[in-house]
Formats: C-alpha cells, structure tokens, sequence
C-alpha cells in the first residue's frame, strides 16, 4: 500500500482564524511543521513547539548550509521550514501540516507538486480581521494597521491555493477542513483501496 | 454572487453502488440528468425520470440534430444525454448530476472543463462485484460475465477520474461524497463567501 499521506499547506490573514482551525486537528493523524524564526518568543511560547526560536546569525547559517524548505523575511523578521520537519512527519506516517505565510506557500508548489494540498484561511471580511487583531489585545495600533495592510495583499493571492476557506463560524470551518482532507485523499493516485483494486486486475 | 453550482460526472461498474449512492442525495439540491436511451424499460422503470425511452430511429434523429451533449453506444443499445438536461438544472440552481457511462465521461471533460467533477464509484474488488449483480438476479450468466469483463476496463480507465469512492460501506461512501462536494465548493473560483471578500479589497 503506497503513502496516502498530505504534505498540507495553510495560510492566511492573522486572525483570520487559522491557529484555532489547526489546532483542532488530531496530533495522532497531523504533524505540525514547526518553523524556525528570528523573533522573540511571546508569553507562553515553547522552543521547539511553538517555533524554534534562533539569531540571526544561526538562521543565516541555515540558509547558507541549504538546510530550509522555504524561509521568507518578513519586516525584519526571518520564517523558514527546516527540510528536516518533513522528514519527521513522513517517518510517522502523519499528514504534514505546514502553516506558512503566502510567498512561502507560493515557493512550495513547485517543491511539491501534486502531494501538496493548499488551503487559504480567510476572514469573513476586513472588518472582522481588524476586530479579531484589537481584541487579542497583543499588538499596539501601528502593528494592527500594518497587519490589515498586508492581509489585503495575502487576499489577492489566496486565488492561486487550492482551497479558501472563509471563516465564518469556527465549527463549520473544521468541518470544511476536514471535508478537503477526505477528498482530497479520495484522489485516485493517492486512494489506497482503488490501489489495491487496480492490483488485483 | 456568482454561480458556484456544480456539474458532477459520476461513472462506475454497474453493481458498484453508484445508484444507492445517488439516491441519498437531495432532490433539492441535485438535478439528475435523465438519459435517452433505446434500451426496452425495466420492470418499474418510468419514462422521463430513468430514461427517456426512445426508438432507434428517434435517437439517431438527435444525433443528427445535434441535441446530444454526449452519447454513446454499448452493445447494440444507444446512451445520450440532451442538452435540454443541463439548461434544466441550471435554471433550477442545482448542482448537476450525470451518470454516465465511462467513455461517455471522457467526452465531457473537454465540455465541461474546469466546472465539472469527475467521480468513479468502484466495487472493493471484482468477486464483491459479481456477488452483486448475482443477487440483483435481473441478468443471465452471459451477461454478468459481459459486465465484469466491461468493470474490469472501466477501473481501468478511473485513474482519469478526479476521484474515486470505493464503495465498501454505503454509509461511508456516501459521506464520501458530500465531502468532495463539500471541498470542490471551497475552490476559490466558486467559493461565493471568497467572492464576496474580494469585492470589498
């Protein structure tokens, strides 16, 4: 039986909802990617769950020594997805969860072709967003602002995923999300019984 | 908001399932396509919602006229589905549904491009597929012989299919399928909610 499992590729707006959405997912069937960054941890952030938190230095080192899928700059912060994140999610037999932001994503189509699964995660509009970013309460007005600037540019590429989910209502989300996996595994290159049937003719 | 219904192709082995399966669907949401066909009515079958039953020499006037979207011959019985049907759906705002045989599938997909789903329903194997059409005791030894002999090349040909369902729980297959529905109204150029966001950037 070959491996049915999904490289899947989330992204979306902060505060469109995404966080909430993946963390309702089984850790028995999804591996969560944990990127490395630059930035400081925020109060209750785990080195190694949440991020890997690293210098500059350090993540100039990665880069020069190959070692990340993607990484992106984003104001002056550096994401990447170490290649080695991948390799711990296959050797489980886990579907990879990768939760990256939309330039990063754009840089894995063509890494991973058809195994890959893209999924936008949009806010029901811009409004929403800029309620959801003031009552977190984490970011001052500067940052809010910055944030709704970049979430309508992320919007616009969001045609280009596979899938977009508008995040209405949390529940019906999840169920969204589960809706693609199932389907998408419903693929006949990656449907493990239609394999075993074509085995048999 | 843009029309974000659906055109579903679904093909499959007779004795597969598919017609159980099409059956759990709502009539309020679905449109399904009713065929022409020469073949002489089953016991139960009603002209205008299983088939139209047609002479010879009437399908072969369709044809000529070019009322046919698709059609097909097997055996020595003609298969077609009028364009008349589609207008139908649409105008009711439904998804459409299309069962179709597998060749006659493949003549769609140029037709419909990227508005239509390609669905393959397959038995779990072969001897589960000859166990069911035995106990549907409606058809002699030849003829069971002739369809396996025809399930065998159309699983061939299912790999074409965006998906496929191997029916081995008709509870689950049918979940199945409201999840590929569900998932292909997700993609972005059909998802109404996306639409609407993008109007407001």
């Amino acid at each position: 039986m070959k491996n049915n499992k999904l490289v899947i590729v989330v992204s979306g707006p902060s505060g469109a909802g995404k966080s909430t959405i993946l963390k309702s997912l089984p850790e028995e069937e999804f591996y969560f990617s944990v990127s490395h960054t630059t930035r400081s941890p925020r109060p209750g952030e785990v080195h190694g769950k949440h991020y890997y938190f690293v210098s500059e230095a350090e993540f100039l080192k990665m880069i020069e020594n190959h070692e990340f899928l993607e990484w992106v700059k984003v104001y002056d912060t550096y994401y990447g997805t170490a290649k080695s994140e991948v390799e711990k999610a296959f050797s489980q037999n886990k579907h990879l969860v990768l939760d990256i932001e939309v330039v990063g994503a754009t840089r894995l189509k063509s890494f991973f072709g058809k195994n890959a699964v893209f999924i936008f995660i949009a806010p029901p509009d811009l409004d929403t967003l800029k309620h959801r970013l003031v009552s977190r309460g984490t970011e001052d007005e500067e940052k809010i602002k910055k944030r709704l600037e970049r979430a309508k540019t992320e919007l616009l590429f969001a045609s280009w995923f596979d899938y977009v989910i508008v995040n209405k209502e949390i529940d019906e989300s999840i169920k969204e999300f589960f809706s693609i996996i199932k389907a998408e595994s419903l693929k006949p290159f990656r449907n493990p019984d239609f394999a075993s049937i074509l085995e048999t003719l």
